[in-house]
């Protein structure tokens, strides 16, 4: 599936929370933060690119609240933001997270497409439904919605989304200044949805996207998240910390994609991992150490309590966690804490320490070597095709990374060494979409020509 | 009011449409026209830029049709164009038109917040309610609400966007690494809004923008919607053709701003202007009849259909326009045309390609200084603060505009001879809002400064 060598090779996403993802990491004497710092999110995607990262990945938090991080209290939204990188950077994909619970699909497709052909085709979205009640409470909800609603939701606003992304056939801009013909109306497409959810007539005022329809990304590590990213998604985002467990979820998710009659390959697994980098094992032991020792209880609390769906902060800190009940909330996320502290004796306190690092996802301490070893056996041994790389901190975590991993990489032939030309989908070998409307028999269309100059 | 020498300057926006204003400008010769067309785009604002343009201004089609005009057919979605040129631009003001009809003001006031952040304080938003029933069939409407209705539900959305832009006070973002405090909790405000329309708690999660409140912009030239401009807005973008109906307009709109207890000199009346530019009066001449002997009556009794709110398609075209019932569309502007067409005994054809060219907007042809002498008329004898520029076809026409007016007005004194520092708020004069959460007594908050580096 690679492209340098013919050869399969590691994918990167970089995961940007902009203070840092380990929740001290702003803290760190080399770290910036601003939240609404525009200079940074440039700064950071510019590294990105010259780590030849394939996406700039942007989660999202649309409420502030009295006990948010520092990550999820001032943020830029991402269509906004990827939409203003997307003028300053060339190369790296730009992954929108957006909601399907509190969007309108017709506004977000038509966003999305926009996005698209600003960037000249690397555009993806992180399909979220959105489980949060402040969230729910700031579009006139009395609460979110259950798990099994939200995700038959979001499986039909994707369908409709990709359905007025086909509004228009790839060909259907004339534009002959001779004839005064601009567009030819044979290739224009109503989509005239009528569903459970939503009723969409289109067509979008917007030609089709260079990448036919944007890449579908999809954290959903439940079962209705699995289920719904091995029919429709692209990339899979997922949180593992043990290899054998991260071995079984790829398997799953491939087998499902494959059962629902897909080429498995062409949906890419990508685990989250956060590298916290030294020259020595040692110093980045040390520097570990030094972030989790910034680490406030106060702000530790909130976050365990988000990831748990539940309320810790009046629990003793000091004792094993107890016995929660199920939570509607973060289902995945909830299992693999619950397990983790049961399996490890864990306090509050403990796990709420390791919350405040990695959130649940793989946190490997070590040197670029170890680093790269790490990433290379899970690669090679079926637990991903790429990683979605967390930073503790922003903008030297990720030159950490890119100067010292990446060189690595590179010389045991696992990683590029220079972008493939094209969109997002040729530099992940996946295939353009044809569009709905496309007859069988004709060959797959091109991306649109660039438009008239 | 003006800058440069202490005195009352016409200030300029530039209203875009990607194939120019004229219907027919995509077929001049030297035009371009690529609806998604990202360097047009850019290009286009770098020679606002120059001509020192106060704004760049993005009307908005959210659906096409086969009937669709070149550049409401396929265009770039105004939020994500707006911020990657943000991200390009460093003076130009960045209007996005957005609908209060067909968003949620959670999402809208959050975007436009991000935009005024990426931009370093430029954004304004132009509030359109939306009159179109095809766009209403997107978001599972069967027809348009009534005229008072959308002016209702967008008066409470415009409170509720105020309102959460406040969701922080500009100090609020302390980032104290030797404390770790990041932000003060005092100083987060919840919105708990309840109205007829919306129920909104907040806050958001992004700082108070760098204009306090980003620029409202209003183009309701109805009564509601004077009304509500009188009340809100910062700038007024009208229709006028007629010199003495743009002085009572003008004039009407300052004295129920001040009726409604605001200082009327920062209420800004932009009345539309389309210049079609030569060396001599008879080269502008022959360059407009160019243009007009390229409409086609197909594309253009569309255009005129919506501006009536009525399909004029199957009426005789070489007879005059008749009595039409009222419309609860596009209704001042179906008024101007009406009347234009009674009193000058208008055929439907000749009303058609009337349309076509200016769309209402007042069109002057001429000369560099006979453009000049007509927008200076305007603005020193009351009827406009400053102009929407509609060009007939990019980049050209444009560069027309900019290389021959402009230089006349600065000459004049009429215009500024360089950007004032700040934000758009500042370069425009108005003053930037208190937060509603601010103490009388305290001094108005400065712009937030920037992010930790």
């Amino acid at each position: 599936m690679g492209h340098d060598a013919g050869r399969r090779q590691i994918r990167l996403g970089l995961f940007v929370l902009h203070a840092g993802y380990h929740l001290a990491g702003w803290r760190h004497p080399d770290a910036r933060s601003g939240g609404a710092d525009f200079d940074l999110m440039r700064e950071t995607a510019l590294i990105a690119e010259r780590g030849l990262f394939d996406l700039f990945f942007l989660p999202d938090t649309p409420t502030a609240s009295r006990g948010a991080s520092p990550s999820a209290a001032a943020r830029l939204e991402p269509l906004t933001l990827l939409s203003a990188l997307a003028a300053v950077t060339t190369d790296i994909g730009l992954v929108a997270t957006a909601s399907t619970t509190y969007n309108e699909p017709f506004n977000l497709a038509r966003q999305i497409a926009s996005l698209d052909h600003l960037s000249r085709g690397r555009a993806a979205w992180n399909i979220v439904t959105t489980l949060s009640a402040e969230v729910a409470a700031s579009f006139g909800r009395a609460g979110h919605l259950p798990h099994a609603q939200r995700y038959a939701r979001a499986a039909e606003f994707i369908k409709v989304a990709e359905g007025l992304w086909d509004s228009w056939d790839d060909d259907a801009f004339v534009r002959d200044k001779a004839s005064g013909v601009y567009f030819d109306k044979a290739k224009l497409h109503y989509l005239d949805h009528e569903g459970a959810h939503f009723s969409v007539r289109g067509p979008l005022s917007l030609a089709r996207p260079p990448q036919g329809h944007p890449l579908l990304v999809l954290a959903g590590a439940s079962d209705e998240g699995q289920a719904l990213a091995a029919q429709m998604a692209d990339i899979v985002f997922s949180a593992q910390n043990d290899r054998a467990e991260a071995q079984a979820f790829y398997a799953g998710v491939k087998r499902r994609a494959a059962a629902a009659g897909r080429d498995a390959s062409r949906l890419l697994v990508f685990p989250g991992v956060l590298p916290i980098l030294g020259a020595t094992e040692a110093q980045a032991r040390a520097k570990f150490d030094h972030l989790q020792s910034l680490v406030e209880m106060e702000q530790a609390l909130p976050l365990l309590s988000f990831f748990l769906g539940h309320d810790v902060s009046g629990l003793p800190l000091d004792e094993p966690l107890p016995e929660l009940s199920t939570s509607d909330a973060m289902k995945s996320r909830t299992e693999l804490l619950t397990g983790l502290a049961r399996n490890e004796k864990l306090t509050v306190r403990e796990l709420a320490r390791i919350v405040a690092a990695g959130r649940g996802h793989l946190v490997v301490v070590g040197s670029p070597v170890q680093v790269a070893d790490t990433l290379e056996r899970w690669f090679l041994d079926g637990a991903a095709d790429g990683f979605n790389v967390m930073v503790p901190y922003l903008p030297g975590g990720l030159e950490d990374f890119v100067d010292g991993v990446v060189p690595i990489l590179q010389a045991r032939g696992l990683y590029k060494t220079a972008y493939v030309p094209g969109t997002l989908r040729d530099r992940l070998g996946l295939p353009r979409p044809p569009s709905r409307y496309a007859t069988p028999s004709s060959p797959p269309q091109p991306a649109p020509i660039p438009a008239e100059r």
